[in-house]
């Protein structure tokens, strides 16, 4: 054994010496070149599975139960797709169709088999991948574009190049791991007809789509990498973390999504690293595209951390590919499921296979952080590669603890400096505070919006997408033109919209060119965690200051909301401060009129997708509204004018399709305003069980809550409970550093702290 | 122990000896006879808890797990209360308001420390509960009427007779236990200032309460009796088994819910057992209700079993009480929840207290089913008490079998000959048929409706009650309006409505006076179970046959229903035919339009609450209807013609309280039709992930479905699959027995066979 691994240690030197040369020799590829061919067999499979790797798999397989079980599901699998027969029809259809789907599941048969002929030392595996592999080749060398045209940038196995990039990432790790089984011949045959015009297709050929950021090109720029990684071919490497030399592209042209096609020329694995993620790991699209791009990002870093360690890639920007794993989990909720930010489909979560990759690869290649462990036993599966046999051992040795969850602040902007997105956890209660920029393509135009969960389940919901992805009855599981209408909207999302019309008119070309800033947060105390940030684009010549609070009160069961929201205007304007709640209206204290027919409230900028299911006059002082969800009871308190009116809405108007969900909101509506402040707390409070039919905690602990100062640099709220006891919040608006001293008098009470905020 | 054990058996025939004597001279009880004290003191415990149960219990404690873990709750619980002190506050709030919590837990706590009194001999316990009753003592002697005026029969305690009677039960439990505690002044105070007046108000001053056939007489008589027992007061006794002696009370007054109050003059608890179960055990407001009323019938008859053995309380009417139970756990989906027939809160489940009773009754007082067991063992709870002790021994000894739900036909009225329900179960598609008599006071009016189910989860739901049960934000927790305007409307259930009014026109003395009759039901083959039933009184002049299966086709992934309504009229009708469906719309096979705003339905019996949403014209053949809720594919696929309309609806209009759920229908509505029949299959299929977005099987599998016969003896049906194989079922409309003979050709083709239908 000993010196197989010298041999080993000795053939990898080899390769990198020859590396570094062949770097200047860009167009000669070490494949051809038959004096290495040798240490070059000798060191497959290289890329995700190291020989290495192969050898300790091999002597632990059997006592690592989570690694062991893995691979008993994933051979059972691949066992019935061998007995089943290789199938590579001519491609036809779009995502949900049936070739869309036979060679979406080929690439994940080819890639697992790949694998096992590895671990399990067994041809016939090898076999099945060879075949299939020749059946593509047979095909691809004279196949056409794919026959359909929605797609800006045309696929030839898939519809759209992304998709035949995602079958190529998956491919390159399949014949990587027979690599050493085909004959020189075989493979010669394979790299010319298959995987380099293949690769040359998804890159030189669809520029529109390869040279770009975005997470289209993350697949493309991989897949490019990754079989040129496995070729050893230096053309294809460079072109993957480099881009296309020498190419320039129409910087104003745009995507089937709305976003730019090249804005900046910036283009390659390593922009695509640099640009969309900022230094604490945010990336710009949000948790849901980030899930998507994850995997060639990570898969990708492997197999350079493999075949070319050199480039460090794990330290690239400060080891943003590590940090952004660690954002990515702390932006789900507490079963895992991410936040629907932007253009996010619910019910994604950290259960997804891409998320597998991500916590093994964390765990391996980062601190070995035991939190990870206790992931990876909930998605009960681990990679079978090194970084898989890295987890089910410290599962073993008992490493496990939990992933603690806790507030964050997570930058946005390449640099984070794009204002960013605060999670602020108390308890149960999770509040996703948004003041990013725009999110690329995918979006939406809700600055300083957030969305609020108990426990996992959504109290205020963010809507997240209209689409149903890959279900073909809608749409051919695309986005729904009900995205663009509604859900990117500002009217969607829990946030101002003035005037009705969205932030940045909605329009992309405005809307990129800004982001929020943050004026603080601070999560030092435990019982009250707070952010603060300001927009000033959105309307030009209206500032939104919110301050978000997440305040644990002693004499309150659960934690509460405290949310103001300050407007300064210039000139006088209607704002619109919906509450998207879920469930049952259970009592409120104003009167309100429900009409006999459902109008829409508008004819536009999403309005004309929200009916009006009643209407009504605020209270001149406190509003307020109970709701019953999931067995649990929740109010909402907010300070209100009898000038203000309460509409109750559900979306569904001009929806000809039923496309969107028919959710409720109630929307807090101040005519005629320029400078206000929208003060409101929302509790979550008692429960009620089917079961034993009691109601516990059924009602507001709240008394009154009061605007006791709104001035440019601070804004104060008292908070009156049942008991008459009363706290005061008072927030900086501006000098809002943790060093700052106050020193600040209200109704001939004065007030010193420092700090950003005060409660007492 | 052994000396002891005959000592109590000595006292124990004693005691029997002596009330026989005792119920030759009604108006003397025992307890004033001194000579039989000591007898009479040493028998205590005996109504539930048994002096040679407590024995056994002991015995066994902490070699029981599930027995040990209910009384360490219990004891933390009571250990609580008695630290938290004793508060018996002056009766003032209605349902869910404080006074009336405070002495719902008041009963609860004094039950439970009785029997810890017992179980752990521990005089803590007995102290609690005397000092407890001694403060209700020293209130009630002078309590006038609960302030509260709301109810057709106010209590003291509560703001009703029920919720007195209920503490009454608990309570009769609580002084058994610490009978032998008090000195003989002591009981005499107890029963000459608290309990006996208690019972009276209950009772002979209630008898609108407590001389009827309704759950609300159940829980008065058990309330009497079990006092009763406890005092060995034969008065109060047969009072509780017979009804208040020579009462006549007017046979048209009303009650709250608009039942009658004494229509044919039966009364007391045995009455109370013949006249609601079936012989089946059908408890004929529903399960609901049934749960509700099962704790005093079972716990008074566990009473009755141990103080009056002669009476053979399990053993009347053929063992109703302990089928009754088997058929509560029948009428439960595979979560447990009881199907919400009639004013049933979705969501009460055999998780309930009561059947917790339920369970631990039939097991022990039954035949030890082992399936029982494994309830229990998900109740993760047993009674502190001989029942109890019974099924944490059997689980301890490992007896437990899984409680295998099988298709079931219950038949409803006091004779087994009013109609029914059918639950007809395929694999894990559940069909609820309801075709019985009224359901008392809390009947709705949907003769022949139906509910289905896959795997516990709703696919086209009952709609349930309108009521938030002891959520007092919601109209005090009780009945609202809308419960009459919309649940109990037939158009609020899935069966024909026509011409737009109600079954009965929605009339209690009309539906009372009715049942729907069974056709024929068939369960042998496990792969097609049918039920077939006909209603010939909800519409005068019109007759409806409903025969419903659920086949297992193999071509087929999962079961789907075929749902054949076959109507006949003498004038030509409007019949409207809901899918009361949940999720979202994917597909349809036809056009529909959808209105700017949204208008009701109609202006009365329920159709007020529909807002159209879209509406159609059908195909000429089949319509179909794709829709996707909780990640699961459904498709309706139903025979139309070109005459008929769609109507995509929502509940909510006209509902100024936002009391009623937005749910969905599609409703096919057929005009100026005499005779007709409608056919329709609705599939269950695939599956979606939101984690890994595929979609499995989102597509119906049926390409045809045709009416080949209709006439009055025979309706036939061709189901054709989308490769194009053919099914024909054809069902006996007449002569349908079992062992009828049938010879039929349809198309020059002929069909033999016996039985009620055929399929092939």
């Amino acid at each position: 054994m000993n010196s197989y691994t010298s041999f080993i240690l000795k053939c990898t030197t080899a390769v990198f010496v020859f590396m570094i040369f062949s770097c200047k020799e860009e167009s000669k590829s070490i494949s051809d070149n038959n004096s290495e061919t040798t240490a070059q067999e000798q060191a497959h499979p290289k890329l995700i599975l190291t020989a290495q790797g192969v050898k300790d798999i091999r002597a632990q397989l059997g006592s690592i139960p989570i690694f062991d079980n893995s691979l008993e599901k994933i051979k059972a699998e691949i066992d019935a797709e061998i007995e089943a027969g290789i199938e590579v029809p001519i491609p036809k259809d779009y995502s949900g169709g049936y070739t869309h789907s036979r060679h979406k599941r080929n690439w994940f048969a080819m890639q697992k088999a790949g694998v096992l002929y590895q671990i399990l030392d067994d041809e016939k595996y090898a076999k099945y991948v060879k075949n299939m592999l020749m059946e593509y080749e047979a095909m691809y060398k004279t196949l056409p574009l794919h026959p359909k045209t929605r797609s800006y940038a045309r696929g030839k196995i898939f519809w759209q190049c992304l998709n035949d990039s995602n079958w190529l990432v998956y491919v390159s790790q399949a014949y990587d791991c027979i690599y050493n089984y085909l004959t020189e011949e075989e493979r010669n045959k394979l790299e010319t007809n298959l995987f380099r015009p293949f690769a040359d297709h998804i890159s030189v050929d669809s520029p529109q789509f390869y040279q770009r950021v975005h997470n289209h090109s993350t697949w493309g720029n991989a897949a490019v990498g990754m079989i040129g990684l496995v070729m050893n071919d230096e053309v294809l490497i460079n072109r993957a973390l480099y881009g296309i030399k020498d190419l320039k592209l129409d910087a104003n042209k745009k995507d089937d999504d709305g976003g730019f096609l090249n804005k900046d020329g910036k283009a390659g694995f390593l922009a695509n690293i640099e640009e969309p993620f900022s230094p604490d790991g945010y990336y710009n699209e949000g948790p849901y595209y980030q899930r998507y791009a994850m995997y060639p990002f990570l898969v990708f870093a492997e197999g350079l951390y493999n075949v070319k360690p050199e480039l460090k890639i794990f330290e690239y920007k400060e080891g943003v590919l590590l940090k952004s794993i660690n954002a990515l989990l702390n932006l789900s909720d507490a079963d895992g499921d991410f936040f629907p930010l932007n253009d996010g489909q619910k019910g994604m979560s950290y259960y997804n296979g891409a998320l597998v990759t991500a916590v093994d690869v964390s765990y391996h290649y980062g601190n070995q952080d035991p939190g990870l462990l206790s992931i990876a036993q909930q998605q009960d599966q681990v990679l079978l590669d090194d970084s898989g046999l890295a987890v089910a051992l410290g599962i073993k040795e008992g490493k496990t603890k939990p992933f603690d969850k806790k507030s964050i602040n997570l930058s946005d902007g390449p640099n984070g400096t794009q204002g960013g997105v605060g999670i602020l956890r108390n308890k149960n209660l999770e509040l996703v505070f948004k003041y990013a920029a725009q999110g690329s393509s995918h979006g939406h135009y809700d600055k300083l919006s957030y969305s609020l969960y108990e426990n996992g389940e959504e109290v205020i919901q963010d809507y997240g997408l209209a689409r149903f992805v890959n279900i073909e009855q809608k749409g051919g599981g695309n986005y729904l033109k009900e995205n663009k209408t509604w859900a990117k909207q500002t009217i969607a999302h829990n946030t101002v919209t003035q005037n009705e019309t969205s932030h940045f008119k909605a329009k992309y070309e405005i809307g990129s060119q800004h982001h929020s800033v943050l004026n603080y947060y601070s999560f030092e105390n435990e019982t009250i965690q707070v952010a603060s940030a300001k927009e000033t684009n959105a309307y030009p010549g209206t500032e939104m200051l919110r301050t978000m609070a997440v305040i644990k009160d002693e004499d309150f069961e659960k934690p509460y909301l405290l949310d103001i929201m300050k407007v300064t205007s210039a000139t006088a304007n209607q704002y619109d401060f919906p509450f998207y709640y879920f469930g049952q209206v259970l009592q409120t204290n104003f009167e309100y009129n429900s009409p006999e027919t459902l109008k829409p409230l508008g004819n536009k900028n999403g309005y004309q997708h929200l009916y009006i299911e009643a209407t009504a006059k605020a209270n001149n002082d406190n509003s307020k509204f109970s709701w019953l969800n999931t067995n649990k009871f929740y109010t909402l308190t907010t300070v209100t004018s009898n000038k203000d009116e309460l509409l109750f809405t559900r979306i569904g108007a001009n929806d000809p399709q039923f496309n969107l969900r028919k959710d409720p909101a109630l929307i807090l509506r101040r005519k005629n305003a320029k400078n206000t402040v929208f003060v409101s707390v929302i509790e979550a409070h008692g429960s009620y069980s089917p079961v034993t039919e009691s109601a516990v905690n059924s009602k507001s602990n709240i008394a009154a809550l009061k605007v006791v100062l709104d001035t440019v640099d601070y804004t104060a709220i008292e908070i009156t409970n049942i008991k008459g006891d009363t706290k005061l919040f008072i927030t900086a608006n501006t000098n809002a550093s943790k060093e700052a001293k106050h020193d600040l008098t209200i109704n001939n009470k004065n007030y010193e702290w420092s700090g950003s905020y005060y409660f007492k």
